[in-house]
């Protein structure tokens, strides 16, 4: 065995903040703080290997245990045990991987009936001295013996003398012994139940659910402890080297004199601000900025830390990085990136690129929040805080949107429902997973979203949740950051980054704009892949814009034919019982297309435009039952009869693997021909306007390379009804979807211009995953860890991901230099977008909201690949 | 340019039947038989290349015409438009594939006002002179001159004068041209007519249909025409080399006296049997069998032949390969072995593996069938013949099962139809594909089947269909042949050869199955690949193991989950609210399953029997409507509650991609682990009685290394459970059917140990194809030659087999030798056997009744790969 214990204390440590494995992240960190100077009480960790030997052979002595203690009394002046002044130990578990309150811990050890006259005679309080030694003889009875807490409870006895001798009793009568009185006793069987604590069953279930595995062992912690309540030269206190919220670089923490930080968790006296401490213990003060900031300097990172103070003596207790907020995250990064204490690449690497969402989106305001009771939690599919009256349809929600903010309420939704979306400030489901129809189109239109949340019994015009019920027109809320549904209407504040991407905001006023500025910039210049957006309205694409897209990467067609005008016509379309009369229904369609197209493309002047053919199979827009084809067909003027025969004859067993995509296509060229016109007319008026355009006609589910000739040849068909089309600068290309596809890549490639992986589709078919269904049992598979992830969310990098390459290399080899996006949802995914760079692909498209993000993401890949070399692959 | 023009006559040829390429399928026939001897009627064949020369520059001279005509004259002793005895040649189309009809052909050209009275004079005729003439300007109008034929039609002429007249006025009047009286103009102008007949449009569509080749273009032949029809000694006749119904060694055919071929084709007068011309010219007939028998052993295969005699002079005017019966196609092989003139491997590679179905169905009477209507025609997804009274429900089909033969009509078929389809005979449905539920398992279970027959007006109590309305009880007959539904009650007769198998005819009795017995140890010896069956049912398996299955492929246990009895047990299992109460309910149906396992294992003794764990999704067990709940509720004793509202909350928006499968025994694990129990305790217990049994537990739908493993070790869990089990013959291994599978089948096979391809649903996922739904655009896809042969009737090699191909090889680097088998429809499909040969599978399984062609696609296969050598690769 190597060395199995390492010594800190006295400004020296033999470990160092490297080594987490062996020493855990608690035993590094203190290892790492000694070494910086930083005043930590002494003592010695025992590594994670004894653990583990331990495990193998239980109650083996730790070798050089004695001799550590041994060293660590020289260095802390006081002695395990000693009658006149004796040093107290604290003996803390600590893994490679943080697992917080899992395992166990024992405080003040080193006390007995001896030594506890010492510590009242030094303190010079001994009802302090007497409840130490209780809360020792309770801890070590709990968690060495195995002695349920609540044994130890009793009514309040009349003093600290009492309350120790029931303790003591307790103890006795619970494990027919005595407590142990020798303090070398007590350490060695604190150190064996700290390991065994590795193995009890909630670690276990954590691990389990965290995916740390079983043999790592933990390391075991023996420091000396500080007294933060020995009067008014004591207290202890927390804080940040930066403000965790905004990133400025001012100390920030609180400070609570006499007190432990037990007292400071529990709330029971409310601290001051630390900035006070440096009237009250100016010394103190001045030595706690000098440690932390040379601790920050030293980990090169904005660190949160907690201290105690004993008898006017400073303790550094713990340190970390600094959990912050989004903003803090830019600002923080930017800053030390200016006081040279990181490279620019570093400062990209240390923002959470799903962070920057925070940025753009509407937030509760915090304060008010804390008000609302929590009345459920559902998945949050997109984020931002949305409040609003509750609206349980479409047709409701666009009313009451006239009045006010609405919240649409549904089950689910379908493309039925897209007008009420579009009036609905958020959106809240009670089925369906991140991908489901509201997830996927809420989050497109930016909206705030909470889906599945299968606490809510949804019926016509009354919601029941968490015991209440709820009518139209009531008050909720709804974190799309969380997934929490709250009761009433908590106030939000918008985005001030957006608001100065928009003009409505001068950025001279927001200094969080200029960090997100500076900071975009330094991403834009480190990235590979580029970043479109996926938009279907002239709005969403200048939103897109503004956010940094550099192109259109889906335009779904589909989304056009929808609303009030446009529904009557594509029943009639649907109902046609000729070819003849469907292209005169074609034809009242064309002309709104074309003005579509015309909105979109001139919004992305000078940027591409892929723009996908009609997807959907046609039963998506026809009636559910009798009476609704009897409405919707008097509004079509056509034969109700025959709007109805064709909702039972089209519907299908299975719509997702149905007659959709190109199939319509080819069954139906008259659409292909009448969208393909649209396009060339719409991309020919514009450039006779002196716009430019560059459209790419994008085939969906092409699965042999014949049926993609066969679509091709109908847009070549079109291009040669419209004059002058041959000199417009537009490809025809496919999106790449179903498995078979990728397989045969090569010679879909040699007449196709361009692929757009539709990663949605390509997961649902690759796994044989319906995202309408999947949720019946995705989540007990995520629990179990049989999937690491939800792969709609994150992309299977191993399955779909090979497809992926695969459809790469081999499109590439059909036709050099193939120009390959994705377009599917994972375009958006920071971890996704890593493997879509390491792919080769060229672009990635995902929600206007999350350009920002994404291009964060794609820079981090490349600085990931340069860093990691050619050595590089995918893990 | 190569040779123009290929002469043929005086038992010499420049071509031989190896051209077919380049002198069409005609034009080497009438080569080959040249050579071989036959009195062919002298001719020459312009080449395919000429053809195409032809295309690119229409107008120019054929070289050589002239020279190859005045060698035809030298040959047939006659010259064209000769005044005394004129030659009349027929110049016709013929390209290397068969297109039949499609092409023009000109006959009796030659023919002038002059040399029309030589004609006359010559044959002692002058109506048939004059009629010929007439025939020739009418035929030359149409073909050369494009004038539609019926504007030559005209009321019946007083005479074959007048007649002649007529047309001769008509050509005049329609082209603005006299007739061509230079008989050498006439042939260079129908020779340029039947090149561009190439190109019209019925040829056009006839190739896209097919899938020929638009630039091969045709040959064309110019032969000397005879005539049957100049009196008593002349005449014409079919025959062939051998019986095509039974295949007996004996001349077989007809003959009419004073005839054309046309005369016999249009059935206007009745021929004799060809024997008979034994009598009347004992020289012509002896010479006849001579030649023909003689062409039969040059060509080595049966022979279909023409022939004319003119004036006591034998002509043969075309032999080919003989249609036959599959009875035939096995005689014919191997009497033909056995008379040394094809080898073994001949004689099993020229039996269609899909006529060997045909041997064990009943069939219909075909001349009893003759006198019923068609009345509809749909997919012919069962082979056989089977008539009945129609039933309209499976309830309605089993009670009408106890009075005589029973026809399931339904407009699609479910699992809850199974009852009925079982007491069927045949089964017919209006939608659905051949791979829809009623194909599938209608075939599983050897019923005659037709599906998707869209002209079915299916009600509750009745049928329309032709315009007439069919009432429960009435009779009506189906064709699983040809998929053709006929009126009435038409008689069937067994098969001969699956009552010897079941021991009802002494095979001693039926020549038939001795040489169906000859000709299948033949096939198995000659094969690699295993053959098994998919079979769920002891009775299933007795007949695939009498059809020659060497084990069960396939046992599909959710079949054994339906049924009176078993049916409401399920449906406890599904709405037990906690694991206890689900094992309660499971529990109920260990027993029943136990005894199932035991039923087949016992029927397989000594094979490999395959279990395939429970794959469908519950809601294929739950009520449609509230009643139905109620009913089914009442039955199994639980709350109708609680029943309507498993069914609404199961219910899928994509069953086929849903939560099924292996997916089921995650969340269930209480299913899996009952399952394994059964089969084990089975194996166990049948052990036990001395009965060798080797079950192969298949767990479904396995997409994740995780998931295997994790219902494997539920299998090892319930082996602990089951005393004795560590010493039985099991193993345990997965289906491969969702794409992602094949991805990463190498992590998948370090732990299964067998793979079994379920290609119906791997096709259905790597195509995005719903079976179930795919009816709706597959049609179109075929008819416009996007996809080359339906996906779920034979393997995408392409898409899908590359798949298959990948996974074999990764699972192989995973666990070396791992046995691949498949269980999908596809197992079935000879041209799929020969690619499953080829990617190494070690089996296939497939319906009992489609094992004999099997195991003979399976010899083919082998033999194919033999003859291919290493140089073998897939088109």
């Amino acid at each position: 065995m190597a060395k199995p214990i390492f010594f800190f204390g006295d400004g020296r440590a033999d470990g160092h903040g490297g080594l987490k494995a062996l020493l855990g992240g608690k035993g590094a960190g203190l290892a790492e703080m000694s070494r910086a100077g930083a005043p930590v009480p002494p003592g010695f960790t025992i590594t994670t290997e004894v653990c583990r030997a331990h495990r193998r052979a239980p109650g083996r002595a730790v070798p050089g245990l004695e001799r550590a203690l041994r060293r660590l009394e020289r260095s802390a002046g006081r002695r395990l045990g000693d009658a006149q002044d004796p040093l107290l130990v604290s003996v803390r578990s600590g893994a490679k991987f943080s697992m917080p309150g899992m395992m166990d811990t024992v405080l003040n050890l080193g006390l007995n009936a001896v030594s506890v006259e010492g510590l009242a005679a030094r303190s010079g309080d001994r009802a302090f001295a007497l409840d130490t030694f209780r809360r020792l003889v309770t801890m070590f009875g709990n968690v060495v013996m195995g002695v349920p807490k609540e044994r130890f409870e009793s009514p309040r006895e009349a003093g600290a003398e009492a309350a120790l001798g029931h303790a003591l009793e307790v103890f006795r009568r619970e494990t027919r012994r005595e407590f142990p009185e020798d303090p070398r006793e007590q350490l060695r069987a604190a150190v064996e139940a700290v390991f065994k604590s590795w193995d009890n069953p909630r670690a276990v279930t954590y691990r389990r659910a965290n995916g740390i595995p079983d043999d790592l062992g933990t390391a075991c912690t023996v420091q000396a402890m500080v007294f933060g309540n020995r009067g008014g030269r004591s207290g202890t206190g927390v804080g940040f080297t930066r403000n965790p919220a905004t990133g400025a670089k001012e100390p920030y923490g609180e400070y609570l004199a006499d007190a432990q930080g037990e007292d400071v968790v529990s709330g029971a006296a409310t601290p001051m601000p630390l900035k006070r401490l440096k009237r009250a213990m100016p010394e103190v003060y001045r030595r706690l900025l000098a440690v932390t900031s040379g601790l920050e300097r030293r980990l090169r990172d904005a660190q949160d830390y907690e201290f105690t103070v004993e008898r006017g003596r400073l303790y550094l207790l713990q340190t970390r990085a600094a959990k912050r907020t989004a903003a803090a995250a830019l600002r923080i990064a930017v800053d030390m990136t200016r006081e040279r204490l990181i490279t620019r690449e570093e400062a990209l690497l240390r923002v959470d690129p799903a962070a920057l969402d925070q940025l753009l989106k509407p937030v509760f305001d915090e304060k008010a929040r804390r008000g609302h009771a929590t009345l459920a939690k559902g998945l949050p599919a997109g984020p931002g805080a949305a409040t609003g009256h509750i609206a349980f349809s479409a047709d409701a929600a666009v009313s009451a949107a006239k009045r006010g903010p609405v919240l649409l309420v549904r089950p689910e939704t379908n493309p039925d429902d897209i007008h009420g979306m579009m009036a609905a400030q958020g959106i809240l489901t009670a089925t369906g997973g991140l991908t489901s129809h509201a997830a996927v189109v809420g989050r497109g239109m930016g909206k705030v979203c909470v889906v599945g949340c299968g606490d809510l019994d949804i019926g016509a015009h009354s919601l029941k949740v968490g015991g209440r019920t709820f009518k139209e027109g009531d008050y909720l809320s709804i974190d799309g950051f969380t997934g929490e549904v709250l009761l009433g209407e908590v106030p939000t504040q918008p985005s001030e980054v957006l608001r100065c991407l928009e003009g409505t905001l001068a950025p001279s006023r927001s200094v969080l704009f200029r960090y997100y500025s500076t900071f975009m910039r330094w991403a834009d210049a480190a990235r590979r892949l580029k970043v479109r957006a996926n938009a279907d309205r002239p709005g969403d694409a200048r939103e897109a814009r503004l956010l940094g897209a550099e192109g259109i990467g889906l335009c779904r067609t589909e989304h056009m034919f929808f609303g009030e005008k446009r529904l009557p016509k594509m029943l009639a379309m649907i109902v046609a019982e000729t070819p003849q009369e469907r292209e005169r229904a074609l034809g009242a369609l064309f002309p709104l297309q074309k003005e579509d197209f015309k909105g979109l493309l001139r919004e992305m002047a000078g940027l591409p435009v892929t723009i996908r053919f009609f997807d959907p199979p046609l039963h998506e827009f026809l009636p559910h039952g009798p009476e609704e084809a009897q409405r919707r067909a008097a509004a079509a003027g056509v034969d109700p009869g025959k709007v109805w025969d064709a909702a039972r004859r089209l519907k299908e067993m299975n719509p997702m693997m149905g007659h959709r995509g190109c199939r319509l296509g080819v069954t139906h060229p008259e659409i292909t021909l009448m969208q393909a016109r649209a396009v060339l007319a719409a991309a020919r008026e514009l450039k006779d306007e002196g716009v430019s355009v560059s459209p790419e006609i994008m085939i969906p589910l092409v699965g042999y390379p014949s049926e993609y000739r066969h679509q091709a040849a109908l847009v070549a068909e079109a291009a040669k009804r419209v004059p002058g089309s041959a000199r417009l600068a537009y490809s025809v290309g496919t999106m790449i979807e179903v498995p078979r596809a990728c397989v045969v890549a090569e010679a879909i490639a040699r007449d196709a211009e361009f692929f757009s992986f539709g990663t949605n589709d390509l997961t649902q078919m690759t796994l044989g995953y319906s995202r309408d269904d999947y949720g019946k049992f995705i989540r007990e598979y995520l629990e179990l860890g049989l999937l690491p992830r939800d792969p709609f969310a994150g992309l299977d990098e191993v399955g779909v991901g090979e497809l992926v390459r695969m459809a790469v290399t081999r499109g590439r080899k059909g036709r050099p230099g193939l120009k390959c996006g994705v377009c599917g949802e994972h375009g958006g995914d920071p971890a996704s977008i890593g493997f879509f760079h390491r792919a080769g692909l060229d672009y990635v498209s995902c929600s206007p909201y999350r350009v920002p993000a994404a291009r964060l993401a794609a820079a981090q890949a490349a600085i990931r690949e340069k860093r990691a070399g050619k050595a590089y692959t995918t893990a």
